[in-house]
């Protein structure tokens, strides 16, 4: 019963595409592609690191538009831009690992299918609300609004509830031991 | 009883990002980033101004895309705009203070938690209907449309609006006066 | 009862801003704005002149992003843009009468409540599903599609539609005056 | 009863505008222009192609914008594009008989009524959520989601499932006659 809740989240991941973004890519001919990304969602990832959570943003190695925004994306938001394969729990389970942290201690936002085993894992995890059926099943919130229209915020605000939650849990776990 | 409507709103402070804008930065390779707003909304911010109605368009101190829009956006709105800080209570304050006005002779549009203080303040308020629950709780007036979407317009309508109704009825206070 | 549709709709004057476009504008940096216009409303303008409707589309004098895209425009579309002021009747009208038409024989498509009167004078007129209620009042038809999104095209099939009728009905006419 | 459901579909053609795309196209007045696509859209294509399945991109011949797109999207997709004219039966016609396939092997994307000849003729049809009505009628599908937006990663899972039931309908039949 003590330490239920663990310290809480201390490490967020999270896809770029489909969550940060709405998934759309716009094209010019002279090669100056672009996303876009919503202020209030660069805010709720802003909040998060002020909350002492790390967070990394997940592109795909195979996604050259992404790749040639990673400076803008890092000055943008605060937050390290990390590339995974086709299996991102390889790529993130390393990480975790480094870090010495706990699944529990993780929060995961993906928005397909390839994003599954890690949205199981993790102790918090989420989609936007026009995530895929298959992904959705594995995490456990579906946001309200959809990727690149607030669904970052909606997730960074329910973990920042739930580690409020867990603080207050600790606090009367202790209060609860000292009156044994 | 009398002056109860005070003369109306003579100034309106208006948040870009969110409430001019619907909050999406459009990220491109070589920098060009891009943000939308609606001509429906430029429209009405005319009509403001034409009604003698001063508007200060807001902007955050931390927002480098939106500082670097500034003079478009004055040439385009014929606002004037105003970086503020964290709490933009503050800074706005000092506006209010400076023009001598009374908060009640002001209109505010915001759409975030931290808007709330002037959006209580405010003689006349308003967030987007896409703005989170906390401003719209704050505020006295909830658009029908959402940021960058015709929100502004709508607010500048009920502005408007007022203004006549407590034009008519100072018309009215003289004639119950004289006929007293 | 004979000539009661006229030869059909000769002319259409169709705004560009909040009908062939959504009404947003992308504000970059260095200049380069921009606006988006839908395919579907693209064929649906060239539809049209191939049925032997001459087309113009209206912009604002004031709207310097539009007057800069005249070109691209009147290439994309083949059709004709106008410049109107603030009270497009005057302009509209001048050109009604120049080529000799009665306006019963013009279609006009606008989303603002300076088209009013010529929404009402037209015969037939619509506006955008997302227009404001005083335009939608005036005119004689609501688009199922929003600006930008197919509602020019919704109105070029209705005016088409009725051409036809027009012109069933001079043939049946025709028929009833031989069988007298 | 044998080879009912053929061997499978073995190609597939699909419109650009208006199903991999939004239909919006946007204007800038330098010229570079743009249109968006969605990333899931892209990767519905690359699981296709990784079950075997030739795509081809149909543009409009007259579509300037898409052809100047042709290398990016070509890239983007992994995807041969197409074009073709006012009649894409045709042009589709004669790529079938070149690969000797049968039409019931074919699946076909499209979304106006320039498309119905083939959207009829192909074993497997679809159309987005936002098609026209003489379009819709054609297709025998119609997917979830609008153009631009997941409509053609829909009919891609639409097509591998159908592919994928075939081949159990294959593997049955084989028992069946073992069994005989």
């Amino acid at each position: 019963r003590y330490g239920y809740f663990g310290r809480g989240v201390s490490m967020m991941f999270c896809r770029v595409s489909g969550c940060l973004t709405d998934g759309k890519i716009f094209l010019s001919v002279s090669g100056e592609d672009s996303v876009s990304i919503h202020t209030r969602d660069i805010a709720g990832l802003r909040m998060l690191q002020k909350d002492d959570v790390k967070v990394v943003l997940l592109i795909s190695k195979e996604d050259l538009l992404m790749k040639s925004l990673i400076t803008k994306l890092e000055t943008m938001t605060g937050c390290e831009v990390m590339m995974v394969g086709e299996e991102p729990l390889k790529d993130v389970q390393s990480l975790v690992e480094k870090k010495k942290l706990d699944w529990k201690d993780v929060a995961y936002m993906g928005n397909d299918t390839l994003d599954a085993s890690c949205l199981k894992l993790a102790g918090l995890s989420a989609v936007p609300a026009d995530a895929p059926p298959n992904a959705a099943q594995a995490a456990k919130y579906t946001c309200k609004n959809a990727g690149g229209g607030g669904a970052v915020r909606d997730f960074v605000e329910h973990v920042l509830l739930q580690k409020e939650q867990a603080k207050a849990q600790m606090k009367q776990d202790r209060i609860d031991r000292n009156n044994f």
